[in-house]
C-alpha cells in the first residue's frame, strides 16, 4: 500500500540497475549463495536472478566460489563477489586529516593512507593536495596502481550539494560553492563521487551495522561535529538539498550555549566534544584534561578518568549521557525509530560508559508508545565507516555504469 | 538508484494495487482526464492506464465524464471517478468534539455530523456512543443510509498501534490497548479503519494541499496537542509504531515547563494552546482572556486581541511565533523538508498573524543549507482535513479490497 504516495515512477533503465544492486546487496548480507539463495533474499524471480547472474559473472563482478550438490540433486553454484575485479577508494576528509581507504570490490580493506591537515589552513588546493597525498599512500600500501581504481568517493564536511559542489558553515572552513568533484576528477583522472559524512556512516550502518536486522535507524555521529544519518523503510532520507541530518543543530536548550553554527542552545554545544569541555570547565575549571589542546587528547583524557575513577569526569559524563538521552529522545519521539547506533570517533572513545549511562536515562525522555524494543548502541561497523560508506557508494556508481556498458541491457529493455 | 536501501518487494498483487490507486491519485491531481493524460501523469505505460480504467469502469468507480475530439484526431474519452458510486466516512474523534463527515467517492462532501464530548467523561462506551450518533447524523445530512457506506475511517487521538488497538497518554482519557477497530465494526457492521490524526492530515496534505507541488513536507498541527505529520519522497512516515510525528514532544527547553506528557520542556508546552495560555499569565496575569474557561474561546480571545491591537497579546503572538520559529528550525534542520504547513484549529485561528511572524523569525534558526525555497503557510487543505485523511485512508482500503474481487485479478498475476 502506498498511501497515496507518488510512487517513484521506474523506468525499465531504472528498475534494472536496481535490481543488480539488490542481488549484489544480498551477497553482502548472506556471503556466498546459491542463485535460489538470491532469489529468496532478494524477492526476485529466479529467472531474473539467473539473468543478472549472467551479467556479473561475464562482467567479471561475480565468481563462482564453489560448485555444491545436496543429496542426489543437481550441482550448483555458490556465488561470490569477485575481489580481484577492481579496487574502489573510499576518502573521509576531517578538519583536522584525511583517511584514504583502498577496498577491493567486495569492500575488504586493503590499504590506508592518512595526512594530518593543519586545521588553520584549509586552502582549496591544501585539501585537495592532502586528498591527493592520502590516496596515493593509500593505493601504495594496499600494493595496487591508480590504473586498477574504478572509482573514487570522497566524504566533505559540511553542506555537499547533490550537483557535487561543497559549502562549509564550520567556522575553521570558509569555503562557498567550490566544485570539489570536479577538481578531485581532474587532478585524480578518475570516477570522483563526493557526499556529506552522515549519509556515508549511514549507508555503512544499513549495509554493515544495524541495517542487517532493522530497515529504519538513526545513526548519530558524535565527535568535533554532531549529527544524525537517517534511514527509514530501508531508504537514506538525504533532505531537499541533501542537507537532512542536522540533529547536532536542533535545540537542547532555547538561549542556552552559543554554538559554532550562530544559534544558542544546539545538541552540539552539549555533546560535542568542545560541548565536553564547556561542561567539564563549568564543573572543575582547574581539571588537567582541560590543558591538553586538542580535542582528541581531551576525550582520551576523558575515558582515563573514567577507568581511573576520577569523580569530575565521572559526574561529566552524567551530565553528558542525560544531554544525550534528551537529544536521543527527540530524534525518537519524533521518528519512532526502532534503533539507534552511536558511532564517531568521540562515540568509539567512551561508549563503553556512554552507552549504558544514556540506556538508563532515555524512558525519561521517550514517549511510552515509542520505548518497546528500542535499541541503543554502539555501531558495529569495523574501521573507518565514513570511508566504506563512500566505497559503497562508489561501487553503486561503478555498477551502475557497467551496467550501462552490458549486452544484456539491450535484452533487458 | 536505490543506495542500498532494501527495496520494497512487490508481488504482482502489491504492484498491481499501487499501479491502481495511482491512477485514482492522478484523478484527484489532475481531474477528469484522458488515459494518455493518466500515463503521463503516472509514469505508468498506456496499455497498463488502458487495462486498470477498463477494471475501474467495470466496478463502477470510473465514469466517461465526456467524448472529446481534438481537429481530426480520433475521439478520446474524459474519465472520471464516479462520485455516485459509493459513499466513505471520515471521522475525527478529539477530546471534546466527534465530527463525522459522509463523502463520495470522489471525496467530496455530502455531510457533516458533530457531537460534544465532555472531556472529563471518557469511559470506552461513551466515546463510541458518540461516535456513532456523529455517523447516524452525518449520513442523514449526507441524504444517504447506511447501506450505501463502503468504509468508515476513525481518527483517534493518542497513539494508535497499527493492529488497531489505541492507548492514549494524555490526561483526560487513560486508554490501554482498546480494540476501537473491533469495538467499532461490530457496533457499525462496516468496515471500520483507525488511525492517528497526525498520520490523516498528513495524507490529506499530500493529497490535496502542498502534496501537489512537492513531495516531501512536514505537516505541523497546533491546538490542544501538538505534532507533525512527515512526508518523505512521497511516503507517509509512519514509524516502527505507527508513533512517528510527536514533535510536541520534543525539546525547546531541557527541564522547561511541565508538559502534559510527564517530561518537561517540550515544544507542545509553548506553542499548544494551554501553553499560550501559561505564556499569556506569565506576561498579564489578569488579562481578561485568561478567566473563559475553554481552550478555545481563550485562542479566540487572543485573535480578536490582535485585531484590535491589545499590546498584552501582541507580545504573546511574539514570543509564540518565536517559540514555533525555534521548533520549525529543528524540524527542518533534521529532515531538510522544503515545505511545512500549519494546519489544526489553533493554526486556522492565528495563522494571519503566526504565519508571517514565523516566517522572519525562521531565518535565525533554520541552517543557511536549508533555507533557500524554504516554504512556511497555512495548509490550504478544505474543512476537516483530519475526516478528509481518513476518508482517503479508507478509500485506498475499499479500492484494494474491490481489486481483489474484480476479474482483472486473474490476468495481471
Ligand atoms: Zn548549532
Ligand atoms: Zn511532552
Amino acid at each position: 500500500m502506498n498511501e497515496g504516495g507518488r510512487v517513484a515512477r521506474h523506468t525499465a533503465r531504472d528498475l534494472r540497475s536496481e535490481n543488480r544492486f539488490e542481488v549484489l546487496h544480498a551477497l553482502f548480507d548472506l556471503g556466498p549463495s546459491s542463485r535460489q539463495e538470491l532469489a529468496r533474499h532478494t524477492g526476485l524471480s529466479q529467472a531474473t536472478v539467473t539473468t543478472l547472474v549472467g551479467e556479473f559473472l561475464s562482467e567479471g563482478v561475480l565468481t563462482i566460489a564453489a560448485r555444491e550438490r545436496t543429496g542426489v540433486g543437481r550441482p550448483y553454484d555458490r556465488l561470490a563477489i569477485d575481489p580481484g575485479r577492481g579496487r574502489i577508494v573510499g576518502v573521509d576528509v576531517a578538519e583536522t586529516y584525511v583517511v584514504a581507504v583502498v577496498h577491493d570490490l567486495a569492500l575488504g580493506v586493503l590499504g590506508e593512507g592518512e595526512v594530518a591537515l593543519d586545521e588553520h589552513e584549509n586552502g582549496q588546493g591544501y585539501v585537495v593536495d592532502g586528498i591527493v597525498t592520502a590516496i596515493a599512500r593509500a593505493v601504495e600500501a594496499g600494493g595496487t596502481t591508480r590504473e586498477r581504481i574504478d572509482g573514487v568517493g570522497v566524504s566533505m564536511p559540511g553542506h555537499v550539494h547533490p550537483g557535487a559542489g561543497v559549502s562549509v558553515f564550520a567556522p575553521n572552513w570558509d569555503w562557498h560553492d567550490v566544485r570539489i568533484e570536479e577538481l578531485l576528477a581532474a587532478r585524480l583522472e578518475l570516477p570522483v563521487h563526493v557526499d556529506n559524512p552522515l549519509k556515508a556512516v549511514t549507508l555503512s550502518e544499513m549495509w554493515f551495522g544495524a541495517g542487517r536486522a532493522v530497515d529504519s535507524m538513526a545513526v548519530v555521529n558524535l565527535g568535533t561535529g554532531v549529527g544524525a544519518g537517517i534511514a527509514l523503510n530501508g531508504s537514506l532520507i538525504r533532505g531537499t538539498t541533501n542537507n537532512a541530518g542536522e540533529w547536532g543543530h536542533t535545540l537542547l536548550e532555547l538561549d542556552g550555549r552559543p554554538c559554532r553554527c550562530g544559534r544558542r542552545g544546539c545538541v552540539e554545544a552539549y555533546v560535542g566534544a568542545a560541548g565536553l569541555e564547556t561542561t567539564l570547565a563549568a564543573l572543575a575549571p582547574d581539571h588537567p584534561a582541560l590543558g591538553l589542546g586538542g580535542q582528541r587528547e581531551f576525550v582520551a583524557a576523558v575515558a582515563e578518568g573514567l577507568l581511573a575513577g576520577d569523580p569530575a569526569v565521572a559526574e561529566l559524563l552524567a551530565r553528558t549521557a542525560r544531554f544525550l538521552a534528551a537529544a536521543l529522545g527527540d530524534l525518537v519521539n519524533l521518528l519512532n525509530v526502532p534503533t539507534v547506533t552511536l558511532t564517531g570517533w568521540m562515540s568509539r572513545a567512551l561508549a563503553d560508559w556512554l552507552v549504558p549511562a544514556v540506556r538508563a536515562e532515555l524512558p525519561r525522555h521517550v514517549l511510552p508508545g515509542s520505548l518497546p524494543g528500542l535499541r541503543v548502541q554502539a555501531s558495529p561497523v569495523p574501521g573507518n565507516a565514513v570511508a566504506l560508506g563512500m566505497a559503497a557508494f562508489t561501487l553503486e556508481q561503478f555498477l551502475a555504469r557497467l551496467g550501462l556498458a552490458s549486452p544484456a541491457r539491450a535484452r533487458a529493455q
